[in-house]
């Protein structure tokens, strides 16, 4: 069972307006809900391509009453959410018939106790007991102690299994000096944790400071990976066209897949920038288009850095 | 009991953001979430009077058990909404900080399935028996015959209670039809009925359309009511500044209170100026400020029309 830890779940929605005008009256033509935040949309790729897969986080009040029922209805997906208090947050994008954009507000999340979180400590660690591999994943909600990555980390190195970090700004800061095994930082997260624009020296900054495997996320210029095999870039065959949200998230899956199938760093990638790719062509956000992923497979170019 | 009826209820939301830019990300500072629909505001304002108020109309999904969560914590109101397959709408006003502007988007409201909307009509005219006035209030969801309110205003009229209909488009013409006691159009809704812009013409024109009386709501200049025992301007003593949002339900709560009160026209139309202009002035839209509302009460112009 591969476990991905969202302590930030959210109930994504998505607006379709034909064109939105601030202050002004939008009806809104079409409503999709869906459960999110990078957790859980990492485990949902991990469920469509055939993995045991564990959610864990927080879940509460209405709004994480939706989600929990969406997540039931995933084959191959475990909902191991810790119930708390306050609401599950939403997320609104706003796409835009006419320019084709979106607009995203983003609620904050639910304030955390402090009972909460002793509670989601010792449900995380009984987890990762039963784990091949964690993923960290996402923004922290208002209330967990900001070096809160760097605990979960040490817990997993603990027991041995496994354990990559995906978050940003101070909580990545502190997570990467508890040693995960993978950071998937993108370019923008990379420079504001190590002060450098440079993709390259960027990687081995972050690297130095203690991550094992640093897998940067370039965008179209695909993924640029640091790793004790060796040093790699993986590229896909043309840039995408589509909405690029969820790509992300889908690379961390094709990470943790080649991981519990013990693939070599080079196939790993290979299958991280086929998802990331696929995604970015899939009409709906963060799912993944399957008949271009395996067409992918065989298009990316892995070279060595 | 006054019984209020919200086909389209609404689970409405506030975002405060700092300034929304379309195509950008947003962080949401503060989220704000009130049960809403036109009728559901006019009932929160009559229980804030005293009266026993009973509010009717649609309610399901996640957001339903909110709505509902909240108003059986009213004092007064009695929550008699009939359970529906379909989630209650929600509506998003994002506030923004600098300029103090909203801009609105509004979900279309759940589909209403033959058998529910029948169960509905059971329900209604059950409730409208013990009733002393009804209110039909706002828009129709999908799958509402465009005809609901004239079968609504029928079936309180055999029971000889009064029924007053505040709707726009469709709705209101044939609601108009079917000879509601009162219609309180704004000056849009009346311009739509009537294809006139001019107020004191298309009142007149909308009373010969079957209402027995009009009372034309014209924002800054007040309410401009033909009734059958005369015709009145009543006209608040300055320029309220503030958030209109509401305004028009809780005139329309004050010409009910007035109503069951029987209180002569021109007192109904204080009350209903008063209420109006103290839900500008108050901080949380559609609330209203109940000093400014008691001091309003004696500075309200009523003259003949």
């Amino acid at each position: 069972m591969i476990l991905t830890v969202t302590l930030n779940t959210a109930l994504d929605i998505t607006y379709r307006v034909r064109s939105l005008r601030p202050h002004a009256s939008h009806r809104v033509s079409e409503v999709v809900e869906r459960p999110g935040g990078k957790g859980v949309n990492v485990a949902r790729v991990l469920a469509a391509l055939g993995h045991e897969v564990t959610v864990t986080g927080f879940a509460g009040g209405a709004t994480g009453e939706v989600v929990r029922d969406r997540l039931s209805a995933v084959p191959g997906l475990t909902d191991a959410l810790v119930p708390v208090a306050g609401a599950t947050r939403r997320t609104i994008a706003v796409a835009d018939e006419l320019s084709g954009d979106t607009t995203q507000l983003n609620e904050p999340g639910p304030a955390i106790e402090p009972a909460e979180w002793g509670g989601f400590l010792d449900r995380y660690e009984e987890l990762v007991a039963g784990a091949s591999a964690v993923a960290l994943c996402g923004s922290l909600p208002p209330g967990v102690p900001v070096g809160a990555y760097a605990s979960l980390v040490r817990t997993a190195r603990s027991a041995g299994v496994p354990v990559l970090l995906d978050t940003s700004g101070e909580p990545l800061r502190r997570g990467v000096a508890a040693r995960p095994d993978i950071i998937k930082p993108n370019a923008d997260e990379l420079a504001e944790l190590t002060g450098s624009h440079e993709p390259l020296r960027a990687t081995q900054d972050a690297r130095r400071r203690g991550a094992r495997t640093v897998v940067a996320s370039l965008g179209a210029q695909g993924l640029l990976a640091l790793t004790p095999e060796g040093d790699w870039r993986a590229v896909p065959p043309a840039r995408e066209h589509g909405n690029p949200t969820g790509a992300g998230d889908s690379a961390v899956a094709g990470l943790l897949s080649g991981l519990v199938h013990r693939l070599p760093w080079p196939d790993r990638l290979t299958s991280a920038v086929a998802l990331s790719a696929a995604t970015v062509r899939a009409p709906a956000a963060g799912d993944f288009d399957r008949v271009a992923y395996e067409k992918l497979l065989a298009r990316v170019s892995v070279t060595a850095a």
